[in-house]
């Protein structure tokens, strides 16, 4: 039936060893497939027999004189509108009153027959609770709460007390819940493939899986933290990295709006491979192909052509590279804006620089406890750093070139102007900015012209070099952006000049838009997935994105 | 050179409806392409050869005494700092004052040798030019102005005037501007496709390309419109309708983020098609296949599972249906939300109704200048009805049904529960409600659980029916939702009702999200592109999209 949906049932005395063993297991270890799936099957059979064994002690319990009957179980539809408290907010100012909380059993464990204790998580917020026997909590409500499967999300009402000593192992460690009654809102299965408390620190590097560290503690790594992401969602660092990248994304938005920027949506799909070539993603498209567009490059262009002036977008961006790194994805969510200057394209710089230190800022401000709970688990984390004038440092490409030089790597193919940087020199520039200029964010001016896409603009004083900017945090690149051509005739002849046909299928259409008149324009696009990695000082962009997709990765 | 992009070139003296003509011809008229073709290469060489006399004609004009031959042409240097005024800023305060403005030829017309006339355009705003030759005006300046392509971009200084008469064809007809100076800043091809003043009026209906109105005005059908993106959407309308869908987007994520909601980026590839079957895209993933997700469903509630309480996301969702009808694309704008409950998913379904109140009723208010552009050529988009007492209506589906069947409709097979109302049901309802109600939006509760997917939870009173709900807008559908099956051996038992295998490959870590324990929950999915277009009334949702894609259009 429809509304029999949260069954709850009885389980044995599991001490947390116990219970963390099968986890370790299910993550996946070094053990052979075949073996691992035979292992998993007989301990499978093994609690299903003592399931089944249990359920019937426990039908039996229930119909004997449980005194505390009605105190636990399946959640009654009379409970569930008790109001509730956070956990979260649970303090010293509530001492002996009675609250009531919604949280995940983080832990359960029996201690006597009288005597078991909860680890309840909320968002990664952990609090103890007691449950002993004593008039009218029975036996069987003790037995039953201390055999809870971990995970499973219990509504507890308790009285908050002072523990004798500090629960060292909780967040509230001043504070521990005394148990009245427990309900089960949602039961998480016996055996899952990962424990939420073992994610709880950063992955090992190096480590195999279903290695223990020198206390005993399962290893788990970010393969598998990301192959069973729900579960690694739970974790305080999760909860904290997920609300960061949700305020990349709304301060990009409140500072575009607040500059009276457009919000547009360019389409994803594209009858032809125009912007890059290679790396983009093929798909069918009823009877013929279409592809994946790499960015909105050209679009939010043609939006400028179509007088709007000032114009930003939030939308996936689709890379096909076969780049197996700790910072690409073939799936990111790019940050575009694109708009009008009238005198100089530095006005246009000088508004993404004023971004970006809005943003950057801002997230320190407003999300300082998220960034306090990731700083245990990533030092780097609090220590961004950004210009003490509020003003983002800009440099300009040949002046950067010259601090490595100065550093003494050799950069003769980029003066040669062949290369751009390689991420090795960025980051040793990111360093050497760092210890100069004591900011983590800044701004590269002036780009060679012959190592930037088509539609970039020359310098008009100097053609070798273009009206182009990266952004840099710690080293890494975060946006690419430039003034771009608006002269249909010069960027057909950029085109030619970079080895591409203006009379190519799927330039038709964005020649056009320059034909019929388009004014001078700059813009540029930001990954959000790495500005949330780069700020927080996180080793792998994989840790800033949802459900990461990389060539291997395509699940969950 | 790279700075050299803004020639400016003299033109032929041109009347306005000389000018009109290529561009109707270009619109693709009901001739043969290839005729089209050869008159339009004929046309184009004949212009080629008097552009390169009169090139001759002006240079020589340029070394002969020309008293005003700084107050034209190509904008030089010194000219590009001087501060402009936006047109539509431009006021009766003004006259007599000096003003600078950067619009677009909206119209030029040579009316004799001293006197030359251009309609400016700013975004939809119009205004009248005035240039005629009288110390330091040569008439040269005057020929060279009259002779403006229609739709390159001038920056002119003038002095605003109150003229003679209103000038009915400008928005601003009680202003005029005499000009001082006129500079070239991206300069408009002679022939365009399409006229920009000729798609200011809506799309005929039945109306075939090339075909004239009964005062001789090119008709301009969508297709042309479309075709032609980038100068349609420099209409005053189109500019209406982009800050519209700008507005739904912000007020979206205005009201999730005050209720806490976090912004969540969803993958949009996927490696398995769980979620429907047959009208997803397919994609080439390196070696492999993917598929194009058709909407974030089972991620947002992969974030629920992932205790993340209450997520949304703005994003493309794609549908591979071969529908060509006016409400249907292959690509739009998603706006989806997933949020736990306490008590009852009307929690929820109330949090969504606000939602709608909200962006509907906040739309009026904050862009009531753009409905009021948009209602001159759509009348209906100043007339969308909320209800007075600012709650959405809610009704169950089987009280719908049953307005529906006394107005004598034969809805036996929606009776049956064999089928959900069709379309045009849908609208008769909607119409209904509107007479008896009065309003325009409203909510449906309470589907049949054989109408909807497999993770819709059954209703636990009476399991034919479902906590689901569709929300309306005059009488179309603009969301879908409902609680969601919460528990693993519900929701594998609902997919097997519904001829799923729970095995099947894509649904394994959806699955594993509810093993291992996930609070109840529920959400909606509404479309971006639907909401506008139905609240502004526009005929075809094509409209209410920057870059529409359907069976038939990838371009532009």
């Amino acid at each position: 039936m429809a509304d029999s949906g949260l069954p709850h049932r009885p389980k044995p005395e599991e001490t947390p060893e116990a219970a963390a063993a099968p986890a370790a297991e299910g993550a996946g270890g070094p053990s052979k497939n075949a073996l691992k799936k035979a292992a998993k099957e007989k301990a499978k059979a093994e609690k299903a027999a003592q399931r089944a064994a249990q359920e019937k002690a426990q039908a039996a319990a229930q119909t004997a004189d449980d005194t505390a009957k009605d105190l636990y179980g399946k959640i009654p539809k009379t409970e569930d509108a008790v109001p509730v408290t956070r956990v979260k907010e649970l303090s010293e100012d509530l001492y002996e009153k009675e609250v009531t909380v919604v949280a995940r059993v983080d832990n359960a464990r029996v201690q006597s027959a009288k005597l078991a204790f909860l680890m309840l998580r909320e968002q990664g917020t952990k609090i103890q609770a007691v449950v002993a026997a004593a008039e009218p909590i029975s036996r069987q409500m003790v037995k039953w709460t201390g055999g809870l499967s971990v995970n499973t999300i219990v509504q507890v009402t308790g009285i908050v007390k002072k523990p004798g000593v500090p629960v060292s192992s909780a967040t509230l460690s001043n504070l521990e819940l005394h148990i009245r009654k427990v309900y089960v809102i949602a039961e998480a299965a016996q055996m899952l493939p990962m424990q939420v408390k073992d994610a709880e620190r950063p992955p090992p590097e190096g480590a195999d899986e279903g290695q223990l560290d020198s206390e005993g503690t399962p290893l788990v790594t970010l393969k598998t933290r990301l192959d069973n992401r729900v579960l690694d969602l739970q974790t305080e660092t999760s909860q904290a990295i997920t609300w960061i990248s949700s305020g990349v994304a709304q301060l990009f938005a409140e500072y575009m709006i607040k500059s009276g920027s457009r919000w547009i949506s360019t389409p994803k799909i594209a009858g032809a491979a125009s912007e890059g070539g290679s790396n983009v993603f093929e798909i069918k498209y009823f009877k013929r192909n279409a592809y994946l567009t790499q960015s909105p490059q050209l679009y939010k262009q043609m939006c400028i052509a179509g007088d709007m002036e000032n114009v930003f977008e939030i939308a996936p961006v689709f890379r096909a590279e076969d780049s197996n790194t700790h910072r690409h994805l073939t799936e990111f969510t790019g940050l575009d804006f694109e708009k009008t200057f009238r005198h100089h394209y530095h006005e246009v710089l000088e508004f993404a620089e004023d971004l970006l230190v809005f943003i950057l800022s801002e997230l320190k401000v407003r999300y300082k406890d998220q960034i306090a709970v990731i700083q245990k688990s990533y030092p780097k984390a609090g220590d961004f750093r950004l210009p003490k004038n509020g003003k983002a440092l800009r440099l300009k490409y040949m002046e950067g070139l010259a601090l490595l030089k100065e550093a003494g790597v050799d950069v003769s193919e980029q003066e040669r102007f062949e290369n751009d940087f390689t991420t090795a020199m960025e980051k040793q520039l990111g360093q050497i900015i760092r210890e100069k200029y004591d900011t983590d964010f800044y701004v590269l001016d002036k780009f060679p012209m012959s190592v930037r896409p088509f539609y970039t603009k020359a310098d008009p004083e100097d053609p070798t070099f273009s009206n182009s900017y990266d952004f840099f945090m710690r080293g890494e690149e975060i946006m690419s952006g430039a003034q771009r051509i608006n002269d249909v005739k010069e960027l057909e002849d950029s085109m030619r000049a970079k080895g591409l046909d203006p009379n190519q299928e799927g330039f038709e259409d964005y020649l056009s838009a320059f034909r019929q008149g388009c004014p001078p324009h700059a813009g540029g696009g930001l990954g959000l997935n790495r500005i949330v990695m780069f700020f927080l000082g996180l080793p792998n962009v994989r840790q800033a994105t949802l459900f990461p997709r990389d060539p291997q990765r395509l699940r969950p």
